[in-house]
C-alpha cells in the first residue's frame, strides 16, 4: 500500500484498534478523539468568525471573503456524537466554505452522554429553522457534515421532510457515519487500513449517544429510513476508512429513493482526508463538493449579475 | 482470572480476535467453527438417535433411556446461522434430554449463505408445526437453542405467536445470540475474555445471514421485538462471553412485556460452558434448566402417575 507521504504527518486517532481501552472515561476519549482534528492545519486566511446564539445554543459563522449572496451552508461537525465542536473544524469548514463562495453556520449541537440522541437531531433541526427565520431561503442553503456530522445532516433531512418543512437546495458529506449498528462491510474489512477510526471507537460513540435507543432508528442511523423526496447529495469517502460503506449505503438509499446522488470513494485515502489540506485528493474534494453547492444555489449567481 | 483447569483442554474458535481472517471462504469459516465442538465430549451412553424428516427437512430424534411421556425439547443448535448441525451437538442435546427426561428433535435448519434469512426461521415454525401434527400438544414441547440457536427460538416464538398459534411451554437458551447489531457492551467489553466469538466473526456470520436485510429486524434479533405473550424462558450466559449482554437484554425486554424470565450469568464462563460437561457450572446449568423443563411440563408426570 502507497501511503501519501504527507501521511506521516497526520495524527492518529487510535493508534492500533487493539489499543482501545474500553475502560476509558468520557473526558479520556473526548481528549484522544480531539487529536484527530490538530491535523487540520492552520486556519486559512481572510475568513471572518463570528459567535453566534442559534435559538438555544451556540455557534459560529464562518464567512470568507469569497462569500457571495445569501448561500449558506449549515455544517454538522463530526466527533461521535460525543467530542467536537466548530472551533475544532474551523479550518475545514473555512476551506469549503471559501471554495464554495459561501458562508457557514457551525451549530455547537449538544453532544452525548450529557445530552443523547435525540439532542443532537433537535438542535441541527433547530438550526435550520433558525436559518429560515433570519430570511435565508431552502434553495440558498445546503447541509454539510463530516464523520457523524454527515449521518446527522441525512436524520435532519428526514425529520424535516416528515414535518413537512421545505427542505434544503442539497446536502454534502464527508466520510459520513450514518449507520449505528455498524453493520457496514468495510468495519471488517478496513479493520487493518483506518488509522483514525474503529469499531471499538464507534461502538463506544454509539452506546453514549443512543442510551438504550435502537441502533436501527433511522433518525440515529439515516441508512435504515426511507430517503424519498430528499434533495440532491454528494458523498466523499476514503476506500480505507471502516465508514467507506455508510458512504455506499446512503447511496443505495437514495438512489433506491430516486434521489439524485453521487458517491465518490477515493481511492487510498483515508477517514476525512479533507482534513489534510496539501493532499491532491483533499483539493479535488474541496473543489468538487464546492461546484456542486454552487451549481446546486444557483439563484445566488443570478441575483449577483442582475444587480 | 482463574480459568478452570479444564480450559487448557478447551479447542478455541478463533485463537485471538486479532487473527480473525476477514477472508476467509465460507468452508474455512464452517472449518473454524467446527473446531468448537469439537470439545463437547463424548456421546454420553444410553442415547437413542433416529433420524427423521421434518416436512421438507432432515433432523433427528435424541431419545435417552429416561425420557418420559410426550415431553418433547425441540432444539436448536448454534452456529452462526452459518454452521452446525444435529451431529455436531447431539452430546450436548443428550445430556440436556438426559437430565430433563424428555425426548429431542434436532432439526437441521437451513444454513446461509446459502439460504439467508428468514430460511432458518422458517425452518424452526416449520419443525414446530409438524411436532404438532404428531400429536405433541404444545404444552409438551419446550424450545432450546445455544447461540444462534437461542435467538432463532426467540424469533421463532414472536413468529408463533404473530401467526395465532399455540405457543410452547417454555423456552431454554445456552448464551444465546438476540441481536445482530452486536451491540451489546459485552462485546466491546469482554473482548479480552471471550475465547470462542468475537465481533468479527459474529459481523460476518450476520452479513452472511442477512445478505441484506436489516440487522434490527426483530425476527432476525429478537431483543427489538415485543416479547408479550410469549412463554417462561430461562437463559444461561458465561459472564466473560461477548454475548453475555445478549443474555441481559432478552431479560430485560422479557421482563418489560411481563414474560416470566430468569437469566442466569455464571461467573467465570465462556461461551456455551455446557459444552463442557466435566465443569461443575455446566453440571449445575443443565441441571437447573432440565428442573425448569420438568416444572414447565408437569402433565407428563401426571399421566404417568396415573397409569
Amino acid at each position: 500500500m502507497n501511503w501519501p507521504r504527507s501521511f506521516s504527518r497526520r495524527p492518529t486517532l487510535v493508534r492500533r484498534q487493539t489499543s482501545f481501552d474500553a475502560n476509558a472515561t468520557i473526558e479520556e476519549l473526548r481528549e484522544q478523539i480531539q487529536q484527530f482534528w490538530v491535523g487540520f492545519g492552520p486556519q486559512i486566511k481572510g475568513v471572518d468568525v463570528q459567535p453566534v446564539l442559534i435559538s438555544a445554543i451556540r455557534g459560529e459563522w464562518v464567512v470568507p471573503e469569497s462569500a457571495a449572496g445569501r448561500r449558506v451552508i449549515l455544517y454538522f461537525h463530526g466527533g461521535g456524537f460525543i467530542a467536537g465542536s466548530p472551533e475544532t473544524h474551523r479550518p475545514l469548514v473555512s476551506r469549503l466554505a471559501h471554495a464554495a463562495s459561501a458562508r457557514a453556520l457551525v451549530p455547537q449541537y449538544r453532544l452525548s452522554p450529557e445530552f443523547p440522541f435525540p439532542a443532537a437531531l433537535r438542535d441541527a433541526a433547530d438550526a435550520y429553522r433558525w436559518l429560515l427565520t433570519q430570511g435565508i431561503t431552502p434553495n440558498n442553503i445546503i447541509f454539510a457534515g463530516d464523520g457523524s456530522g454527515g449521518g446527522l445532516a441525512m436524520a435532519t433531512l428526514l425529520a424535516l421532510r416528515n414535518a413537512g418543512l421545505p427542505l434544503p437546495a442539497a446536502t454534502i458529506a464527508f466520510s459520513p457515519w450514518a449507520d449505528m449498528t455498524l453493520s457496514g462491510w468495510s468495519m471488517l474489512k478496513n479493520r487493518p487500513t483506518d488509522d483514525a477510526v474503529s469499531w471499538e471507537l464507534l461502538a463506544t460513540c454509539a452506546r453514549h449517544y443512543l442510551k438504550g435507543a435502537s441502533p436501527a432508528d433511522p433518525f440515529a442511523s439515516p441508512i435504515y429510513g426511507d430517503f424519498r423526496g430528499l434533495p440532491p447529495m454528494m458523498i466523499h469517502a476514503g476506500s480505507l476508512e471502516v465508514l467507506r460503506d455508510d458512504a455506499s449505503r446512503i447511496g443505495e438509499r437514495a438512489a433506491a429513493a430516486n434521489v439524485n446522488v453521487n458517491v465518490e470513494v477515493y481511492e487510498g485515502m483515508p477517514h476525512l482526508f479533507q482534513g489534510l489540506p496539501e493532499l491532491s485528493e483533499s483539493k479535488v474534494s474541496i473543489t468538487r463538493a464546492a461546484a456542486f453547492i454552487k451549481a446546486r444555489t444557483p439563484e445566488v449567481m443570478m441575483r449577483r449579475a442582475a444587480q
